[in-house]
């Protein structure tokens, strides 16, 4: 943009597109859709309500997009093991439960369901963890490592919901430091869901 | 209650106070703490303002009260055997996510943590579902089912996890349909979580 274009009025700044979806993720994070709107979104970014309608035209769009830019996706990435995938996927899921934006990616789960914009957003983020999965489950399938009839379900609802429970059971307090120790402890979550606990016969 | 203490004016209705719980926690479900006000909820049970402040001081413990009155308590069971013990947790635990109450058990997880009032609550709820896990895993150990190195912390995420993930990923339409098989799920989830889904070598 040239001193010019700036002085002659209000070019479109790239920075306020930012500032808007960041403002908008950490509303949502903080109190949840039934607070949500367009207004609450342009006070907090520190812009006028007009250039927030100017570029989407309602909330849910708008949320929508911002989630969309915030929350990382979780990608399928092949380390040559079952183990070794998993640990990676759980690594992911941490990242996304207990990061700067774990707050709304916590409550898309439980809100998305309600709020017609924001379910196919959710359905998106669920459907990437079940691609991901899929595909880990198959190629340890491929190498001998897990048997045929493999549950990518239960598999998933225990390694997902696992991370899950354990970002949402750390009080406030300690959250700060689950970082430190996501590896870990998805290392300790994937080989206990691998291993039987049960004493063999 | 008389007829002429009735007639007498606004005698203590015993009725007030499930209706004004009642009321709480739907909308608390529905909403989330940020619109949640005493104001609100007497609106939505049909009662005066006056009468719920009469019964509580601050929405937080308003909340707090009907929170226990509604949400059932995770409880021990033994049935003597560790399968059979874990799937009565996970049936009460699918109960909890999927039941009447399901929004507002789902949401005091995640919103628990920044309202003093509901952190208590909250943990009271935590610590329950840890005891009742623990004690089935200590019996499990005595009766030589489980080594006596299993993690409590580990098979608690993927249990309770487990559940809330598969009530979470479980969409709005198809809701109504979980209770039908919770008891199907609970016991494929603990099956897969106690046995060993890697091939022997």
């Amino acid at each position: 943009m040239t001193q010019n274009a700036r002085a002659m009025g209000r070019p479109r700044d790239p920075q306020v597109d930012h500032r808007v979806a960041e403002a908008a993720v950490a509303l949502f994070g903080e109190e949840g859709w039934s607070s949500f709107s367009i207004e609450s979104v342009a006070r907090r970014a520190g812009v006028g309500k007009a250039s927030v309608y100017l570029r989407w035209s309602s909330k849910e769009q708008l949320l929508a997009d911002a989630l969309t830019q915030s929350l990382g996706r979780i990608e399928d990435v092949d380390t040559g093991t079952v183990r070794g995938d998993l640990v990676r996927l759980v690594r992911q899921l941490l990242e996304l439960f207990t990061g700067e934006h774990a707050d709304a990616a916590l409550r898309l789960g439980l809100e998305a369901r309600r709020t017609p914009g924001l379910a196919e957003r959710y359905e998106a983020m669920a459907e990437a963890q079940i691609l991901a999965a899929r595909a880990m489950v198959h190629r340890g399938m491929d190498r001998g490592e897990l048997p045929r009839d493999t549950s990518v379900t239960l598999l998933l609802d225990a390694l997902c919901g696992g991370a899950m429970n354990h970002a949402l059971a750390t009080p406030a307090r300690l959250r700060a430091e689950l970082p430190k120790h996501a590896g870990e402890y998805a290392e300790a979550l994937v080989d206990f869901i691998l291993a039987s606990v049960l004493t063999k016969a």
